[in-house]
């Protein structure tokens, strides 16, 4: 039994590794990820309405206005309480979603195709700086500043990736993890280097000065978290890749709604493993407390179900500023931690400090309950309250250990099962 | 006397530290340095036409045809051997040139100013991949792509960063060498920063579509050294800025022709202090060995005089295969080795692996002949044949100790003749 696990293990180890993940478009989400109709996708394991935190209300509230569905405020929240709505995880369609996650038929995704194994993810481009939807705000500067990137930023980058042709996410993934970015936390060179790459590109594609200048702009000002999305799709399609390897016990989903953490393991479909969200503990901004914090929000620990993000400390002496403060030498250790619960490590991303070393990749839900050590989620803190809709401080997540061990439990019995029902003797 | 000594040192790391360089324009060398009439610049120290190596020879007889003095080579190499051309180092006029420096009056030069202490550094655009007269080409595509940085790239550039407004290299910097650059032989992330902070300006500034995208392409295809032009004025002004501290001991220059090391000290004035250029111990490009190689040349080592490049190696894992294998435990005791013959750390130059201390700056001959440690240089490598004007390799250059003795004697003699002709008793 132990055996079939190890060969499914290695096995999804090397789908990931082989993934080849590039940038191929943006599109409407209605045609990215088949949103039609009043439907609308957030982050995590599912959740009803009733049951969902402020912040993530306030982003459906946003949201709806930007679709039109209602006028106001009052009107959205009576839309969003009536059921009229139809809501799905971003897990459920192949999308991630930062922090709340929400996607509507009409917003822009960036679209990540592997050609290796023909899967496809999109997530939506990040606003900036200051309060966003992402965040769970609605206000019309919020709403303008959503329809700038539906509008301007999102064709301009279809067009100019579509003319340039599809953009190696791996290879600029490993760039940016030898300048200091664990992709998660901090994605300054990942976003420079994306800039770099499409910025001709762009001028060709937008041949009118003032909307070309505000798209520069927009993701070279305050931004520097831009390439999260494209590292979140990039960082699904490896997961995806796993998804194919049956008997599995790596994890192939980390995320959280907000109230609720839930994992997905490979050997088991799209059956989730929940218990509630935690609080980060992590570095506030002035101002800011535990006391304002929402528990533990967002897709983007698709960044560590990847192997990179908290798994790649040691690569980013840089993030440690950012999630709270660290030595060095902590962080080197905590990769070496996250390595005794991967089953690998990915070559294509080397650690200069540990002189080319992988980082730590395939988080196995059995050593993690075998050493009691779960992954290190880097990640941002929103705010708690309707409406405030920003960040106020990032730190690290630990998440709960009981979906490790209710997956590895399921597990079992899906293999005790599997072996009952085998009709073919070997 | 060592007394004084240790006090103008350390005026002279203050002043260093304090400068506050920033980019302010691209202008033809003729305005920028008042380089007129039949003159070149070029890097290291003093040296005649008929001692220069190869690929400097070449890089005269590029920029002599780009000026129109001469029609072909033949006339360009008898126009040069006549004496009729002024031929005078960089460093004679606040310029610095990587690998042969060579300037001519038409070239475009990076304009960097630094306002706390009223100086100017100014270097050429780098010329990208290829053979490039910065290596000593001289071919008609080598000059080509000179006319299209003089007659476009130049000044668009100018006119993005005129409107923009001054760049500050120091946060720019400093921002890089989070990124893994010691900003020598790697600045691909500063180059990454470069364009990201210039190119809505740029869009601005340019508003001919394709004219921009063949800017932007210049700039970020095959161009990752394109920054080191803005940090070499930067570090230049940094050295200006000790020049001005009387009876220092502290190196402000370390210049190479091809020919000779040469360096020069705050408290010396444009004293040279010269011995043999070596060879650079590196790693070589497939096909070249170290019999192809012109030794160590460029004024590319005011980096290691300003506290990166080499000082720096424990912030850049990332340039170890570029300058040859080392583990980053050695790249570690480099600094920690560099820091034994220099007077401080930049507290602007955090090393993120080292929890944040400075990078060792303020390289005191004094220090150097005491330990016999000489500053590692991480350079390039430029083939020695006339005409090729290629890099065929990078390393790291042990320059010779003679030239700081030689120093360290003439501030003794000096010092020691102020002290006799001094007329105020203390």
């Amino acid at each position: 039994m132990s055996r079939s696990i190890r060969a499914a293990n290695r096995e999804a180890l090397e789908r990931l590794l082989r993934a080849r993940p590039a940038w191929t478009g943006v599109l409407p989400a209605a045609e990215a990820l088949g949103l039609r109709g009043r439907a609308l996708l957030h982050a995590g394991p599912p959740i009803a309405w009733e049951r969902m935190c402020e912040p993530m209300r306030g982003a459906i509230v946003a949201l709806v206005l930007l679709e039109g569905w209602a006028r106001d405020v009052d009107e959205a929240l009576a839309l969003a309480g009536s059921g009229e709505i139809a809501l799905a995880p971003c897990h459920s369609r192949g999308a991630v979603g930062p922090m709340t996650g929400v996607i509507s038929p009409s917003l822009p995704v960036v679209v990540v195709d592997d050609p290796v194994h023909g899967t496809r993810a999109c997530s939506y481009i990040g606003e900036g700086s200051g309060p966003q939807a992402k965040f769970g705000a609605h206000a019309p500067e919020v709403l303008e500043r959503l329809r700038f990137i539906r509008d301007v930023v999102g064709p301009a980058l279809h067009r100019a990736v579509e003319a340039e042709g599809p953009l190696d996410l791996v290879n600029l993934m490993a760039q940016a993890l030898a300048m200091g970015d664990e992709m998660h936390m901090r994605n300054a060179a990942a976003t420079a280097l994306l800039v770099r790459a499409i910025a001709a590109p762009l001028a060709r594609a937008l041949p009118e000065p003032s909307r070309l200048e505000a798209v520069l702009r927009f993701m070279t000002r305050d931004n520097d978290q831009l390439f999260l999305t494209w590292a979140m799709c990039a960082a699904k399609t490896g997961a995806l890749a796993m998804e194919g390897a049956a008997g599995s016990s790596l994890v192939t989903v980390m995320a959280r709604n907000g109230v609720e953490f839930g994992i997905r393991v490979a050997g088991l479909g799209d059956a989730w493993f929940t218990a509630p969200a935690p609080l980060v503990s992590g570095a506030f901004f002035p101002g800011f407390t535990e006391a304002d914090a929402n528990p533990d929000i967002g897709d983007s620990a698709i960044m560590e179900t990847y192997g990179l993000g908290g798994m790649a400390m040691a690569a980013s002496p840089a993030v440690l500023r950012i999630v709270g403060g660290q030595s060095f030498a902590e962080a080197v250790a905590t990769t070496q931690r996250m390595a005794e619960i991967t089953v690998g490590r990915n070559p294509n991303f080397g650690i200069g400090a540990l002189d080319g070393e992988g980082s730590p990749t395939g988080i196995d839900v059995r050593r993690v309950v075998e050493t009691g050590h779960v992954p290190a989620i880097n990640t941002a803190i929103t705010h708690r309250r309707f409406g405030v809709g920003r960040m106020i401080g990032a730190g690290i997540a630990t998440p709960p250990l009981q979906p490790f061990v209710d997956a590895l439990v399921a597990l079992g019995r899906a293999q005790g099962a599997a072996a009952a029902t085998a009709v073919t003797p070997r």
